[in-house]
């Protein structure tokens, strides 16, 4: 046997259409439903963000607003649910106790997915993650939001109790409407087969929530400022990261699938990061960005290196006053908008999702009588 | 926005290639490694299937009793684990509680998975379906099971505390061998889609099992038995048959994705439910198939009508003495054994799985100025 086994990435196999998200890989740009996402980023909310990626068009206000509060109220609505997390074994990583979070969660959901399951899916992991980190820390988890906050500000304040700083309120924002969604990605893909056998939106979501955990998709933001940790100043970065590549191990951080050059996402998380971002910690991340690419390009020049996503995201996240391990999970309740968005599109063409693989194996044989 | 939209079915789609199963649509063959599935139920266990699959080659006696003993020992290791029925919602299907307990039972799992891990997989569903049937009759879980059972009897004494028949035993562990693997179905490939990211295998196999809940998929087998319960007699079933698909509800067990003509596992669950299926629901069962048939290709004359595997799967599961609610899971367990085979086949060309897409949405826009 010696052909190659395995899937392919399938990075030229097209598998549907879509019109919700354009990635120009080659230009450099990403469009939720021809706007561009850093632009969005400057004046829109996740909210917003999130209808404009269901319903194709921005809300007016009438409608953010309708959405926002319908999310605060199934916010509080979850908090009973959210109990959950004591059942999570104390050894789970955040990541591992939201895709259980979210199974337990879905109990008796069929197909189609509901309006109200749908809406669960987004309000629920602020609640379960804020009440995972307390339980945790021995606390209590946090009821009695005050009122009229958006997600990222409910996530913040269910965090800690305490009204996040407009600036860390702005940044986290604005990181959850960069990442809401991104094209046909593995967790995306993996949501979409999930419905096709008419399974529900919990299996969907929760099986992204499992993909999203590997460290080539989402798994890498925390791998990214714990590097950070390791460069003890910006001067010393090249020798950290040459060093880093000798041993063989990946510079997390750089390089995307479709991006040929900058992801569109990294730099306006740079230009977050500089307005929340301890100064030291960012001197170090820049220098670690310039050799990086440096040390990069001198060993793979045929490739077109960049950051990606995660880079600044972990800084961003940082500067919003999010802990470490909340870093993959706080991706995850973001990109839930992109997943339900993309559940609701493939809801309009639902066919079961069944490809086809070549056989290498042997051929048929007899089989041999049992030894005894 | 008029071009469609969604995932294709992705039926003529290569993914990638495979030494496992060889699913012969046409001929209506099935082939594990070369070995034709019917012939190997008929003298061959689930445990020799999984490692012929994993290995290439069917174990010698030691081989064989080597993975029974260790699965064996796994289940008693893992009775605590099972103690999380406890914490699912009295509303969850067994399948949901499936799916969640496989996700809390795999936590700080990373990429690439241990052959321990792998073991984990085999053994948990008998344990924690068993334990999770009997805690919702009030009973508690069996525990100390007579040495020197397979898997398939293994389940059905910690159902009941009894060894079952030889007949019951037979029955299930031709099932478990029928349907341990069958190519690139929806929940192997999302299985091996979440692997692709770096996952670990309790998120891909939770990720499956939420798959494999659809009805598109293996959420059916209980409907077929649904089905068999309304018809009052043989004589009636063409009546009853009709005024199902009048009423232009699904005519389940019938039809399948890859087969032309009948599904050879089909015809060989029903040899088996003759020897252990009750007379009458047989007779019945017998007369659905007939009248099934002859309606379908009435309608649609155009298409290759013929059973699926789960037609006479749920008179041989019946017949074997498992709870109608436990067909869809157990289907699961027997599907670890291709799951993890696949799993494995995959580490050995992993790479990130990340499809194109059409972008047929609007054009690049400027994002207009917020109304507030």
């Amino acid at each position: 046997m010696t052909d190659p086994v395995g899937l392919g990435g399938l990075e030229s196999t097209e598998v549907g259409s879509s019109a919700l998200t354009d990635v120009r890989g080659t230009e450099g740009k990403l469009f939720y439903r021809g706007y561009e996402a850093d632009e969005l980023s400057r004046t829109r909310g996740w909210e917003e963000t999130a209808l404009l990626l269901w319903e194709g068009e921005l809300p007016d206000s009438a409608r953010r607003e309708e959405l926002r509060s319908r999310l605060e109220r199934r916010r509080a609505l979850l908090e009973p649910a959210a109990e959950s997390v004591r059942s999570i074994p104390a050894s789970a990583t955040p990541m591992e106790a939201l895709r259980s979070g979210l199974s337990l969660l879905g109990q008796g959901w069929d197909y189609p997915p509901t309006e109200e399951q749908y809406e669960t899916i987004l309000a629920f992991p602020p609640v379960f993650l804020s009440a995972l980190q307390r339980h945790r820390q021995g606390k209590e988890p946090l009821r009695n939001e005050p009122p009229g906050l958006a997600q990222a500000a409910a996530y913040l304040w269910r965090l800690t109790g305490r009204e996040p700083s407009e600036a860390a309120r702005r940044a986290l924002e604005a990181y959850l409407v960069l990442v809401a969604d991104h094209g046909m990605n593995a967790s995306t893909f993996v949501a979409r087969c999930v419905l096709s056998t008419w399974s529900d939106a919990a299996s969907a979501v929760s099986a992204a929530v499992g993909s999203l955990k590997g460290p080539l998709h989402g798994g890498a933001p925390s791998l990214v400022a714990d590097f950070f940790d390791e460069v003890p100043s910006p001067e010393r970065a090249g020798e950290f990261v040459d060093a880093r590549l000798a041993r063989g191990e990946r510079l997390m951080g750089f390089g995307h699938r479709v991006y040929r050059g900058e992801d569109p996402r990294a730099r306006r998380l740079h230009e977050i990061a500089r307005e929340v971002a301890d100064p030291r910690r960012l001197a170090v991340a820049e220098a670690v960005e310039r050799e990086g690419l440096r040390a990069l390009r001198e060993r793979h020049p045929e490739r077109p290196w960049g950051l990606n996503v995660e880079f600044y995201a972990s800084l961003v996240m940082e500067g919003a006053g999010l802990p470490r391990e909340l870093f993959p999970p706080t991706f995850a309740l973001a990109r839930t908008a992109g997943w339900v968005a993309n559940l609701r599109e493939q809801e309009s063409r639902n066919q079961l999702v069944r490809p086809r693989v070549r056989y290498v194996g042997p051929a048929p044989r007899p089989v041999p009588p049992p030894a005894d």
